[in-house]
Protein backbone atom coordinates (compact mmCIF):
# COMPACT_ATOMS: atom_id res chain seq x y z
CA UNK A 1 0.00 0.00 0.00
CA UNK A 2 1.58 3.37 -0.87
CA UNK A 3 2.45 6.17 1.43
CA UNK A 4 0.24 9.27 1.48
CA UNK A 5 1.93 12.70 1.68
CA UNK A 6 -0.38 15.16 3.58
CA UNK A 7 -1.00 18.86 3.14
CA UNK A 8 -4.23 21.00 4.03
CA UNK A 9 -5.52 24.08 1.95
CA UNK A 10 -8.23 26.18 2.79
CA UNK A 11 -10.99 27.20 0.44
CA UNK A 12 -11.35 30.39 -1.20
CA UNK A 13 -14.15 31.91 -1.90
CA UNK A 14 -13.12 32.61 -5.66
CA UNK A 15 -13.23 28.72 -5.59
CA UNK A 16 -16.65 28.25 -5.01
CA UNK A 17 -19.43 28.82 -7.64
CA UNK A 18 -22.92 29.52 -7.25
CA UNK A 19 -24.20 26.38 -6.26
CA UNK A 20 -22.64 27.24 -2.84
CA UNK A 21 -19.80 24.70 -2.92
CA UNK A 22 -16.62 24.05 -4.64
CA UNK A 23 -16.75 24.35 -8.42
CA UNK A 24 -15.56 20.62 -9.88
CA UNK A 25 -12.87 22.04 -12.01
CA UNK A 26 -11.04 23.19 -8.79
CA UNK A 27 -10.21 19.81 -7.50
CA UNK A 28 -7.25 19.84 -9.90
CA UNK A 29 -5.12 22.54 -9.09
CA UNK A 30 -5.79 21.03 -5.45
CA UNK A 31 -4.62 17.42 -6.66
CA UNK A 32 -1.40 19.61 -8.18
CA UNK A 33 -0.97 21.68 -4.81
CA UNK A 34 -0.87 17.55 -3.53
CA UNK A 35 1.80 16.50 -6.14
CA UNK A 36 4.15 19.56 -5.22
CA UNK A 37 3.88 18.78 -1.68
CA UNK A 38 4.74 15.17 -1.74
CA UNK A 39 7.71 16.13 -3.70
CA UNK A 40 9.19 18.69 -1.21
CA UNK A 41 8.13 16.19 1.43
CA UNK A 42 10.25 13.87 -1.04
CA UNK A 43 13.03 16.22 -0.23
CA UNK A 44 13.35 18.21 -3.82
CA UNK A 45 11.21 20.99 -5.32
CA UNK A 46 8.94 20.47 -8.45
CA UNK A 47 10.30 24.09 -9.50
CA UNK A 48 13.57 22.88 -9.74
CA UNK A 49 13.13 19.63 -11.03
CA UNK A 50 11.81 22.01 -14.19
CA UNK A 51 14.45 24.68 -13.89
CA UNK A 52 17.13 22.50 -13.08
CA UNK A 53 16.82 18.63 -14.83
CA UNK A 54 14.39 20.00 -17.49
CA UNK A 55 12.18 17.85 -16.39
CA UNK A 56 8.56 18.53 -16.69
CA UNK A 57 5.58 16.14 -15.37
CA UNK A 58 2.70 16.35 -18.07
CA UNK A 59 -0.58 15.37 -17.83
CA UNK A 60 -1.96 12.47 -20.06
CA UNK A 61 -4.84 11.86 -17.84
CA UNK A 62 -7.01 13.35 -14.78
CA UNK A 63 -10.15 11.85 -12.81
CA UNK A 64 -12.02 13.07 -10.08
CA UNK A 65 -15.04 11.22 -8.25
CA UNK A 66 -17.14 13.91 -5.83
CA UNK A 67 -18.29 12.46 -2.75
CA UNK A 68 -19.38 15.39 -0.61
CA UNK A 69 -18.79 18.96 -1.63
CA UNK A 70 -16.32 20.90 -0.20
CA UNK A 71 -17.21 24.17 1.28
CA UNK A 72 -16.09 28.00 1.38
CA UNK A 73 -13.69 28.11 4.57
CA UNK A 74 -13.63 24.32 4.92
CA UNK A 75 -10.07 23.47 5.68
CA UNK A 76 -9.30 20.62 3.60
CA UNK A 77 -6.70 17.51 3.60
CA UNK A 78 -4.76 16.59 0.47
CA UNK A 79 -3.42 13.21 0.81
CA UNK A 80 -1.44 12.28 -2.13
CA UNK A 81 0.55 9.10 -2.83
CA UNK A 82 2.72 7.37 -5.74
CA UNK A 83 0.14 4.59 -7.40
CA UNK A 84 3.12 3.67 -9.71
CA UNK A 85 6.52 5.42 -11.30
CA UNK A 86 8.13 4.13 -14.34
CA UNK A 87 11.23 5.53 -15.83
CA UNK A 88 8.81 7.32 -18.74
CA UNK A 89 5.23 7.69 -16.58
CA UNK A 90 4.05 8.50 -13.13
CA UNK A 91 0.64 8.35 -11.32
CA UNK A 92 -0.33 9.44 -8.68
CA UNK A 93 -3.59 9.10 -6.19
CA UNK A 94 -5.47 11.80 -4.33
CA UNK A 95 -7.46 11.95 -1.47
CA UNK A 96 -9.28 15.34 0.06
CA UNK A 97 -10.66 14.88 3.42
CA UNK A 98 -12.64 17.58 5.44
CA UNK A 99 -9.76 17.86 8.12
CA UNK A 100 -12.16 18.90 10.15
CA UNK A 101 -14.88 15.75 10.57
CA UNK A 102 -12.54 13.62 8.80
CA UNK A 103 -14.85 13.14 5.56
CA UNK A 104 -13.80 12.08 2.53
CA UNK A 105 -15.03 14.45 0.22
CA UNK A 106 -13.29 13.10 -3.16
CA UNK A 107 -10.48 10.76 -4.92
CA UNK A 108 -8.52 11.18 -8.37
CA UNK A 109 -5.91 10.10 -9.97
CA UNK A 110 -3.48 11.70 -12.32
CA UNK A 111 -0.88 9.86 -15.18
CA UNK A 112 1.63 11.97 -16.22
CA UNK A 113 4.38 11.84 -19.10
CA UNK A 114 7.87 12.69 -18.28
CA UNK A 115 8.79 15.32 -20.82
CA UNK A 116 11.50 18.30 -21.39
CA UNK A 117 10.68 21.92 -21.86
CA UNK A 118 10.17 21.16 -25.37
CA UNK A 119 7.83 18.39 -24.70
CA UNK A 120 9.20 15.24 -25.98
CA UNK A 121 9.27 12.26 -24.21
CA UNK A 122 11.96 11.52 -21.87
CA UNK A 123 13.91 9.22 -19.36
CA UNK A 124 13.16 10.37 -15.70
CA UNK A 125 16.77 11.01 -14.38
CA UNK A 126 18.37 8.52 -12.05
CA UNK A 127 17.93 10.49 -9.28
CA UNK A 128 14.34 10.73 -9.33
CA UNK A 129 14.30 7.17 -9.80
CA UNK A 130 15.69 5.82 -6.91
CA UNK A 131 13.61 8.74 -4.84
CA UNK A 132 9.99 7.68 -6.68
CA UNK A 133 11.34 3.54 -6.48
CA UNK A 134 11.47 3.03 -10.12
CA UNK A 135 11.69 -0.72 -10.12
CA UNK A 136 13.17 -0.85 -13.51
CA UNK A 137 15.93 2.01 -13.04
CA UNK A 138 18.65 -0.33 -14.88
CA UNK A 139 16.69 -0.93 -17.92
CA UNK A 140 17.99 0.05 -21.38
CA UNK A 141 15.33 2.74 -22.62
CA UNK A 142 14.54 0.37 -25.66
CA UNK A 143 12.94 -1.88 -22.85
CA UNK A 144 11.19 0.51 -20.76
CA UNK A 145 10.09 2.35 -24.21
CA UNK A 146 8.25 -1.08 -24.87
CA UNK A 147 6.74 -1.44 -20.51
CA UNK A 148 5.35 2.39 -21.13
CA UNK B 1 -23.62 6.53 -31.74
CA UNK B 2 -24.37 9.92 -30.31
CA UNK B 3 -25.43 12.64 -31.28
CA UNK B 4 -22.65 15.64 -30.83
CA UNK B 5 -23.44 18.86 -29.98
CA UNK B 6 -21.19 21.93 -31.07
CA UNK B 7 -19.23 25.11 -30.19
CA UNK B 8 -16.09 27.03 -30.23
CA UNK B 9 -14.64 28.61 -27.84
CA UNK B 10 -10.61 30.73 -27.80
CA UNK B 11 -7.84 30.07 -25.46
CA UNK B 12 -7.65 32.57 -22.87
CA UNK B 13 -4.32 33.90 -21.45
CA UNK B 14 -5.75 33.15 -17.80
CA UNK B 15 -6.17 29.37 -18.87
CA UNK B 16 -2.56 29.14 -20.02
CA UNK B 17 0.00 28.02 -17.12
CA UNK B 18 3.94 28.82 -17.36
CA UNK B 19 4.36 25.28 -19.76
CA UNK B 20 3.04 27.66 -22.59
CA UNK B 21 -0.15 25.55 -22.70
CA UNK B 22 -3.59 25.36 -21.17
CA UNK B 23 -3.34 24.11 -17.67
CA UNK B 24 -4.97 20.72 -17.69
CA UNK B 25 -8.04 21.83 -15.01
CA UNK B 26 -9.61 24.39 -17.46
CA UNK B 27 -10.76 21.46 -19.99
CA UNK B 28 -13.54 20.77 -17.16
CA UNK B 29 -14.58 24.66 -17.65
CA UNK B 30 -14.65 23.93 -21.14
CA UNK B 31 -16.37 20.42 -20.79
CA UNK B 32 -18.70 22.56 -18.24
CA UNK B 33 -19.43 24.66 -21.72
CA UNK B 34 -19.97 22.35 -23.73
CA UNK B 35 -22.69 20.84 -21.37
CA UNK B 36 -24.83 24.45 -21.78
CA UNK B 37 -24.17 24.50 -25.13
CA UNK B 38 -25.33 21.12 -25.82
CA UNK B 39 -28.59 21.83 -23.23
CA UNK B 40 -29.16 25.17 -25.31
CA UNK B 41 -29.04 23.55 -29.03
CA UNK B 42 -31.40 21.10 -27.95
CA UNK B 43 -34.25 24.08 -26.72
CA UNK B 44 -33.78 24.96 -23.28
CA UNK B 45 -31.10 26.75 -21.15
CA UNK B 46 -29.61 25.11 -17.80
CA UNK B 47 -29.70 28.17 -16.13
CA UNK B 48 -33.93 27.51 -16.54
CA UNK B 49 -33.78 24.66 -15.53
CA UNK B 50 -31.79 25.42 -12.26
CA UNK B 51 -34.13 28.55 -11.46
CA UNK B 52 -37.46 27.53 -13.04
CA UNK B 53 -37.75 23.04 -12.38
CA UNK B 54 -35.15 23.43 -8.88
CA UNK B 55 -32.97 20.74 -10.97
CA UNK B 56 -29.33 20.64 -10.44
CA UNK B 57 -26.70 18.77 -12.56
CA UNK B 58 -24.71 17.80 -9.80
CA UNK B 59 -20.99 16.33 -10.99
CA UNK B 60 -20.23 12.89 -9.45
CA UNK B 61 -17.11 11.85 -11.84
CA UNK B 62 -14.91 13.68 -14.08
CA UNK B 63 -12.07 12.93 -16.07
CA UNK B 64 -9.71 13.81 -18.95
CA UNK B 65 -7.53 12.46 -22.00
CA UNK B 66 -4.77 14.87 -22.68
CA UNK B 67 -3.57 14.16 -26.32
CA UNK B 68 -1.99 17.35 -27.50
CA UNK B 69 -2.16 20.79 -25.98
CA UNK B 70 -4.28 23.15 -26.57
CA UNK B 71 -2.32 26.94 -26.79
CA UNK B 72 -3.27 30.55 -26.28
CA UNK B 73 -5.19 31.65 -28.70
CA UNK B 74 -6.19 28.86 -30.43
CA UNK B 75 -9.97 27.73 -31.42
CA UNK B 76 -11.18 24.78 -29.84
CA UNK B 77 -14.08 23.01 -31.26
CA UNK B 78 -15.64 21.31 -27.90
CA UNK B 79 -18.09 18.79 -29.21
CA UNK B 80 -20.63 17.09 -26.47
CA UNK B 81 -22.92 14.08 -26.83
CA UNK B 82 -25.06 12.34 -24.37
CA UNK B 83 -23.64 9.22 -23.42
CA UNK B 84 -26.65 8.26 -21.13
CA UNK B 85 -29.14 9.81 -19.27
CA UNK B 86 -31.41 7.86 -16.70
CA UNK B 87 -33.55 9.44 -14.36
CA UNK B 88 -31.63 10.20 -12.12
CA UNK B 89 -28.44 10.53 -13.44
CA UNK B 90 -26.80 11.27 -16.74
CA UNK B 91 -23.37 10.97 -18.57
CA UNK B 92 -21.39 13.04 -20.99
CA UNK B 93 -18.81 12.61 -23.31
CA UNK B 94 -16.72 15.07 -24.93
CA UNK B 95 -13.97 15.85 -27.68
CA UNK B 96 -11.80 18.84 -27.87
CA UNK B 97 -10.84 19.29 -31.17
CA UNK B 98 -8.08 22.31 -32.75
CA UNK B 99 -10.70 23.90 -34.94
CA UNK B 100 -7.92 25.35 -37.84
CA UNK B 101 -6.04 21.62 -37.72
CA UNK B 102 -8.97 19.74 -37.17
CA UNK B 103 -6.18 17.46 -34.28
CA UNK B 104 -7.63 16.23 -31.43
CA UNK B 105 -6.70 17.37 -28.25
CA UNK B 106 -8.64 15.90 -25.65
CA UNK B 107 -11.32 13.26 -24.73
CA UNK B 108 -13.69 13.24 -21.71
CA UNK B 109 -16.52 12.44 -19.43
CA UNK B 110 -18.41 13.51 -16.70
CA UNK B 111 -20.96 11.65 -14.72
CA UNK B 112 -23.42 13.54 -12.77
CA UNK B 113 -26.76 13.24 -10.09
CA UNK B 114 -29.94 14.66 -10.29
CA UNK B 115 -30.48 16.95 -7.83
CA UNK B 116 -32.34 19.90 -5.67
CA UNK B 117 -30.88 23.25 -4.69
CA UNK B 118 -30.64 21.41 -1.51
CA UNK B 119 -28.08 18.89 -3.40
CA UNK B 120 -30.37 15.64 -2.64
CA UNK B 121 -31.03 13.46 -5.09
CA UNK B 122 -34.48 13.52 -7.32
CA UNK B 123 -35.68 12.50 -10.77
CA UNK B 124 -35.59 14.33 -13.31
CA UNK B 125 -38.49 16.10 -14.88
CA UNK B 126 -40.65 14.24 -17.72
CA UNK B 127 -40.13 16.90 -20.25
CA UNK B 128 -36.08 16.57 -19.82
CA UNK B 129 -36.68 12.94 -19.94
CA UNK B 130 -38.18 13.17 -23.13
CA UNK B 131 -35.18 15.51 -24.53
CA UNK B 132 -32.89 13.19 -23.52
CA UNK B 133 -34.04 9.90 -24.37
CA UNK B 134 -34.45 8.48 -21.29
CA UNK B 135 -36.03 5.02 -21.68
CA UNK B 136 -36.64 4.66 -18.06
CA UNK B 137 -39.33 7.42 -18.22
CA UNK B 138 -42.82 5.46 -17.06
CA UNK B 139 -40.67 3.35 -14.49
CA UNK B 140 -41.66 3.56 -11.50
CA UNK B 141 -39.23 4.97 -8.90
CA UNK B 142 -38.08 2.45 -6.89
CA UNK B 143 -36.88 0.54 -10.20
CA UNK B 144 -34.78 3.71 -11.43
CA UNK B 145 -33.52 3.56 -8.08
CA UNK B 146 -32.33 0.50 -8.68
CA UNK B 147 -30.64 0.82 -11.92
CA UNK B 148 -29.05 4.18 -10.71
CA UNK C 1 -1.12 54.22 10.64
CA UNK C 2 -3.71 51.43 10.31
CA UNK C 3 -2.58 47.75 11.27
CA UNK C 4 -1.67 45.12 8.80
CA UNK C 5 -2.85 41.46 9.56
CA UNK C 6 -0.42 38.69 7.84
CA UNK C 7 -0.71 36.02 6.10
CA UNK C 8 1.23 33.31 3.70
CA UNK C 9 0.39 31.67 0.59
CA UNK C 10 2.51 29.58 -2.08
CA UNK C 11 2.14 30.69 -5.64
CA UNK C 12 0.02 27.79 -7.67
CA UNK C 13 1.01 26.31 -10.98
CA UNK C 14 -2.75 26.94 -11.93
CA UNK C 15 -1.85 30.73 -11.03
CA UNK C 16 1.18 30.94 -13.77
CA UNK C 17 0.61 32.29 -17.39
CA UNK C 18 2.92 31.53 -20.35
CA UNK C 19 4.64 34.35 -19.60
CA UNK C 20 5.91 32.30 -16.67
CA UNK C 21 4.79 34.96 -13.93
CA UNK C 22 1.51 34.67 -12.12
CA UNK C 23 -1.55 36.55 -14.34
CA UNK C 24 -2.24 39.42 -13.25
CA UNK C 25 -5.82 38.57 -12.20
CA UNK C 26 -5.16 36.44 -9.54
CA UNK C 27 -3.71 39.44 -7.60
CA UNK C 28 -7.52 39.85 -6.09
CA UNK C 29 -8.11 36.24 -5.24
CA UNK C 30 -4.94 36.54 -2.79
CA UNK C 31 -6.81 40.35 -1.62
CA UNK C 32 -9.39 38.23 -0.94
CA UNK C 33 -7.60 36.03 1.17
CA UNK C 34 -6.60 38.56 3.22
CA UNK C 35 -9.29 40.01 3.59
CA UNK C 36 -10.71 36.60 4.91
CA UNK C 37 -7.69 36.07 7.27
CA UNK C 38 -7.43 39.46 9.09
CA UNK C 39 -11.08 38.85 9.81
CA UNK C 40 -10.25 35.40 11.32
CA UNK C 41 -7.45 37.33 13.19
CA UNK C 42 -9.91 39.79 14.68
CA UNK C 43 -11.84 37.27 16.21
CA UNK C 44 -14.87 36.36 13.51
CA UNK C 45 -14.80 34.50 10.21
CA UNK C 46 -17.07 36.30 7.38
CA UNK C 47 -18.40 32.81 6.40
CA UNK C 48 -20.32 33.41 9.82
CA UNK C 49 -20.50 36.98 9.17
CA UNK C 50 -22.68 36.16 5.78
CA UNK C 51 -24.09 32.87 7.22
CA UNK C 52 -25.32 34.03 10.62
CA UNK C 53 -25.55 37.52 10.02
CA UNK C 54 -26.71 38.19 6.59
CA UNK C 55 -23.70 40.36 6.16
CA UNK C 56 -22.08 40.51 2.26
CA UNK C 57 -18.61 42.68 1.93
CA UNK C 58 -19.57 43.41 -1.74
CA UNK C 59 -17.10 44.90 -3.71
CA UNK C 60 -17.45 47.97 -5.28
CA UNK C 61 -14.05 48.99 -6.59
CA UNK C 62 -10.78 46.94 -6.82
CA UNK C 63 -7.29 47.92 -7.85
CA UNK C 64 -3.87 46.38 -8.04
CA UNK C 65 -0.30 48.17 -9.14
CA UNK C 66 2.26 45.26 -10.04
CA UNK C 67 5.69 46.11 -9.08
CA UNK C 68 7.24 42.56 -9.14
CA UNK C 69 6.56 39.76 -11.03
CA UNK C 70 4.81 36.33 -8.45
CA UNK C 71 6.60 33.41 -9.61
CA UNK C 72 5.43 29.55 -9.52
CA UNK C 73 6.24 28.47 -6.00
CA UNK C 74 7.00 31.96 -4.17
CA UNK C 75 6.02 31.66 -0.62
CA UNK C 76 4.11 35.43 -0.30
CA UNK C 77 3.57 37.61 2.66
CA UNK C 78 -0.24 39.04 1.75
CA UNK C 79 -0.43 42.29 4.44
CA UNK C 80 -3.82 43.42 4.93
CA UNK C 81 -4.87 46.35 6.49
CA UNK C 82 -8.21 48.22 7.34
CA UNK C 83 -7.92 51.83 5.32
CA UNK C 84 -11.68 53.46 6.83
CA UNK C 85 -14.92 52.00 7.64
CA UNK C 86 -17.89 53.30 7.99
CA UNK C 87 -21.31 51.82 8.93
CA UNK C 88 -21.86 51.22 5.28
CA UNK C 89 -18.62 50.91 3.29
CA UNK C 90 -15.63 49.25 4.12
CA UNK C 91 -11.89 49.87 2.29
CA UNK C 92 -9.23 47.39 2.61
CA UNK C 93 -5.68 47.79 1.69
CA UNK C 94 -2.71 45.28 0.70
CA UNK C 95 0.56 44.77 0.59
CA UNK C 96 1.74 41.60 -1.30
CA UNK C 97 5.68 40.69 -0.58
CA UNK C 98 8.15 38.03 -1.49
CA UNK C 99 8.51 36.22 1.65
CA UNK C 100 12.29 34.89 1.14
CA UNK C 101 13.83 38.36 -0.53
CA UNK C 102 11.11 40.77 1.20
CA UNK C 103 10.85 42.43 -1.78
CA UNK C 104 7.13 44.33 -2.18
CA UNK C 105 5.65 42.47 -5.68
CA UNK C 106 2.31 44.79 -5.56
CA UNK C 107 0.02 46.53 -3.42
CA UNK C 108 -3.42 47.05 -3.89
CA UNK C 109 -7.17 48.44 -2.46
CA UNK C 110 -10.78 47.00 -2.80
CA UNK C 111 -13.89 48.77 -1.30
CA UNK C 112 -17.03 47.39 -0.46
CA UNK C 113 -20.25 48.40 0.25
CA UNK C 114 -22.44 45.83 3.14
CA UNK C 115 -25.53 44.05 1.89
CA UNK C 116 -27.98 41.48 3.02
CA UNK C 117 -28.09 38.07 0.74
CA UNK C 118 -30.44 40.24 -1.41
CA UNK C 119 -27.60 42.72 -2.69
CA UNK C 120 -29.72 45.58 -0.82
CA UNK C 121 -27.40 48.35 1.41
CA UNK C 122 -27.46 47.89 4.87
CA UNK C 123 -25.74 48.95 7.91
CA UNK C 124 -23.01 47.26 9.52
CA UNK C 125 -23.97 45.17 12.98
CA UNK C 126 -22.80 46.85 16.01
CA UNK C 127 -20.66 44.32 16.92
CA UNK C 128 -18.71 44.55 13.58
CA UNK C 129 -18.58 48.39 14.11
CA UNK C 130 -16.86 48.36 17.21
CA UNK C 131 -14.38 45.66 15.75
CA UNK C 132 -13.70 47.67 12.93
CA UNK C 133 -13.30 51.30 14.95
CA UNK C 134 -16.14 52.88 12.92
CA UNK C 135 -16.49 56.35 14.49
CA UNK C 136 -20.06 56.51 13.88
CA UNK C 137 -21.54 53.63 15.27
CA UNK C 138 -23.48 55.50 17.26
CA UNK C 139 -24.45 58.14 14.05
CA UNK C 140 -28.38 58.26 13.15
CA UNK C 141 -28.35 55.95 9.37
CA UNK C 142 -29.16 59.24 7.57
CA UNK C 143 -26.33 60.87 9.21
CA UNK C 144 -23.79 57.88 7.99
CA UNK C 145 -25.60 57.74 4.67
CA UNK C 146 -24.41 61.11 3.77
CA UNK C 147 -20.72 60.33 4.99
CA UNK C 148 -20.46 57.58 2.52
CA UNK D 1 -12.97 60.69 -27.46
CA UNK D 2 -10.89 56.83 -28.02
CA UNK D 3 -13.08 54.39 -30.40
CA UNK D 4 -14.45 51.48 -28.54
CA UNK D 5 -13.88 48.02 -29.81
CA UNK D 6 -16.47 45.13 -28.98
CA UNK D 7 -16.54 41.57 -28.11
CA UNK D 8 -19.27 39.36 -26.26
CA UNK D 9 -18.73 36.95 -24.05
CA UNK D 10 -21.31 34.62 -21.87
CA UNK D 11 -20.63 34.37 -18.39
CA UNK D 12 -19.77 30.66 -17.51
CA UNK D 13 -20.74 28.49 -14.25
CA UNK D 14 -16.66 28.64 -13.42
CA UNK D 15 -16.92 32.80 -13.26
CA UNK D 16 -19.80 32.61 -10.76
CA UNK D 17 -19.23 32.51 -6.85
CA UNK D 18 -21.46 31.13 -3.80
CA UNK D 19 -22.86 35.15 -4.08
CA UNK D 20 -25.02 34.05 -6.55
CA UNK D 21 -22.72 36.36 -9.56
CA UNK D 22 -19.55 36.73 -10.54
CA UNK D 23 -16.55 36.33 -8.94
CA UNK D 24 -15.01 40.32 -8.56
CA UNK D 25 -11.49 39.09 -9.93
CA UNK D 26 -12.79 37.36 -13.27
CA UNK D 27 -13.75 40.75 -14.70
CA UNK D 28 -10.13 41.27 -15.27
CA UNK D 29 -9.93 37.82 -17.53
CA UNK D 30 -12.74 39.67 -19.74
CA UNK D 31 -10.80 42.63 -19.94
CA UNK D 32 -8.05 40.95 -21.17
CA UNK D 33 -10.14 39.64 -23.75
CA UNK D 34 -11.32 42.95 -24.55
CA UNK D 35 -7.55 43.86 -25.67
CA UNK D 36 -6.75 40.84 -27.27
CA UNK D 37 -9.94 41.32 -29.32
CA UNK D 38 -9.41 44.89 -29.81
CA UNK D 39 -5.81 44.25 -31.42
CA UNK D 40 -7.10 41.36 -33.34
CA UNK D 41 -9.80 44.29 -35.06
CA UNK D 42 -6.81 46.69 -35.27
CA UNK D 43 -5.30 44.35 -37.52
CA UNK D 44 -2.97 41.87 -35.94
CA UNK D 45 -2.99 38.78 -33.38
CA UNK D 46 -1.61 39.86 -29.84
CA UNK D 47 -0.01 36.23 -29.85
CA UNK D 48 2.00 37.09 -32.85
CA UNK D 49 3.01 40.07 -31.34
CA UNK D 50 4.58 38.21 -28.65
CA UNK D 51 5.89 35.33 -30.59
CA UNK D 52 7.39 37.37 -33.82
CA UNK D 53 7.93 40.85 -32.07
CA UNK D 54 9.19 39.82 -28.95
CA UNK D 55 6.73 42.30 -27.33
CA UNK D 56 4.73 41.83 -24.28
CA UNK D 57 2.00 43.89 -22.94
CA UNK D 58 2.94 43.51 -19.31
CA UNK D 59 0.48 44.98 -17.08
CA UNK D 60 1.89 47.36 -14.52
CA UNK D 61 -1.66 48.47 -12.83
CA UNK D 62 -5.39 47.67 -12.97
CA UNK D 63 -8.57 48.72 -11.80
CA UNK D 64 -12.24 48.17 -12.09
CA UNK D 65 -15.67 49.93 -10.74
CA UNK D 66 -18.32 47.38 -10.29
CA UNK D 67 -21.96 48.61 -10.78
CA UNK D 68 -24.24 45.49 -11.11
CA UNK D 69 -23.59 42.33 -10.86
CA UNK D 70 -22.86 39.56 -14.11
CA UNK D 71 -24.73 36.84 -13.40
CA UNK D 72 -24.64 33.06 -15.05
CA UNK D 73 -25.66 32.30 -18.91
CA UNK D 74 -25.55 36.15 -19.35
CA UNK D 75 -24.56 37.55 -22.82
CA UNK D 76 -21.90 40.75 -22.05
CA UNK D 77 -20.16 42.75 -24.42
CA UNK D 78 -16.86 43.63 -23.36
CA UNK D 79 -15.95 47.41 -24.69
CA UNK D 80 -12.30 48.06 -25.11
CA UNK D 81 -10.00 51.73 -26.26
CA UNK D 82 -6.73 52.61 -25.87
CA UNK D 83 -6.91 55.44 -23.63
CA UNK D 84 -3.26 56.22 -24.23
CA UNK D 85 -0.19 54.93 -25.76
CA UNK D 86 3.28 55.77 -25.78
CA UNK D 87 6.14 54.41 -27.11
CA UNK D 88 6.57 52.46 -23.31
CA UNK D 89 3.42 52.26 -22.34
CA UNK D 90 -0.05 51.81 -23.06
CA UNK D 91 -3.42 52.38 -21.22
CA UNK D 92 -6.79 50.95 -21.91
CA UNK D 93 -10.22 51.23 -20.87
CA UNK D 94 -12.81 48.96 -20.56
CA UNK D 95 -16.33 48.94 -20.10
CA UNK D 96 -18.52 45.59 -19.42
CA UNK D 97 -22.27 46.13 -20.28
CA UNK D 98 -25.11 43.50 -20.52
CA UNK D 99 -25.89 43.04 -23.94
CA UNK D 100 -29.96 42.23 -23.77
CA UNK D 101 -30.73 44.93 -21.27
CA UNK D 102 -27.65 47.24 -22.14
CA UNK D 103 -26.91 48.49 -18.29
CA UNK D 104 -23.31 49.26 -17.75
CA UNK D 105 -22.27 46.47 -15.42
CA UNK D 106 -18.69 47.61 -14.68
CA UNK D 107 -16.15 49.82 -15.87
CA UNK D 108 -11.87 49.66 -15.57
CA UNK D 109 -8.64 50.85 -16.89
CA UNK D 110 -5.22 48.64 -17.72
CA UNK D 111 -2.48 50.37 -17.59
CA UNK D 112 0.99 48.44 -19.14
CA UNK D 113 4.57 48.60 -19.64
CA UNK D 114 6.09 47.24 -23.05
CA UNK D 115 8.91 44.74 -22.26
CA UNK D 116 10.78 42.01 -23.86
CA UNK D 117 10.63 38.37 -23.25
CA UNK D 118 13.13 38.89 -21.02
CA UNK D 119 10.46 41.11 -18.79
CA UNK D 120 12.69 44.30 -19.76
CA UNK D 121 11.09 47.20 -20.87
CA UNK D 122 11.70 48.05 -24.25
CA UNK D 123 10.34 50.39 -26.89
CA UNK D 124 7.23 49.52 -29.06
CA UNK D 125 7.85 48.69 -32.37
CA UNK D 126 7.32 51.57 -34.89
CA UNK D 127 4.24 49.76 -37.15
CA UNK D 128 2.76 49.28 -33.43
CA UNK D 129 3.32 52.81 -32.53
CA UNK D 130 1.50 54.17 -36.21
CA UNK D 131 -1.27 51.91 -35.30
CA UNK D 132 -2.11 53.06 -31.87
CA UNK D 133 -1.40 56.63 -32.76
CA UNK D 134 1.53 56.82 -30.75
CA UNK D 135 2.69 60.48 -31.47
CA UNK D 136 5.79 60.76 -30.22
CA UNK D 137 6.79 57.87 -32.80
CA UNK D 138 10.02 59.81 -33.95
CA UNK D 139 10.83 60.82 -31.15
CA UNK D 140 14.69 59.87 -30.02
CA UNK D 141 14.31 56.90 -26.98
CA UNK D 142 16.38 58.98 -24.40
CA UNK D 143 13.62 61.84 -24.69
CA UNK D 144 10.56 58.94 -24.92
CA UNK D 145 11.98 57.47 -21.55
CA UNK D 146 12.42 60.93 -19.44
CA UNK D 147 8.28 61.23 -20.75
CA UNK D 148 7.44 57.60 -19.75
Amino acid sequence: MPDFYDTTIRVRYAETDQMGVVYYGNYYVWFEIGRVELFRQMGFSYKEMEEKDDCFIVVGESQCRYKLPARYDDVLRIRTCILHARKRTIRFGYEVLNESTGALLATGETTHIICGRDRRPKQLPDNYCKLFGVRDAATPSHAATVKT
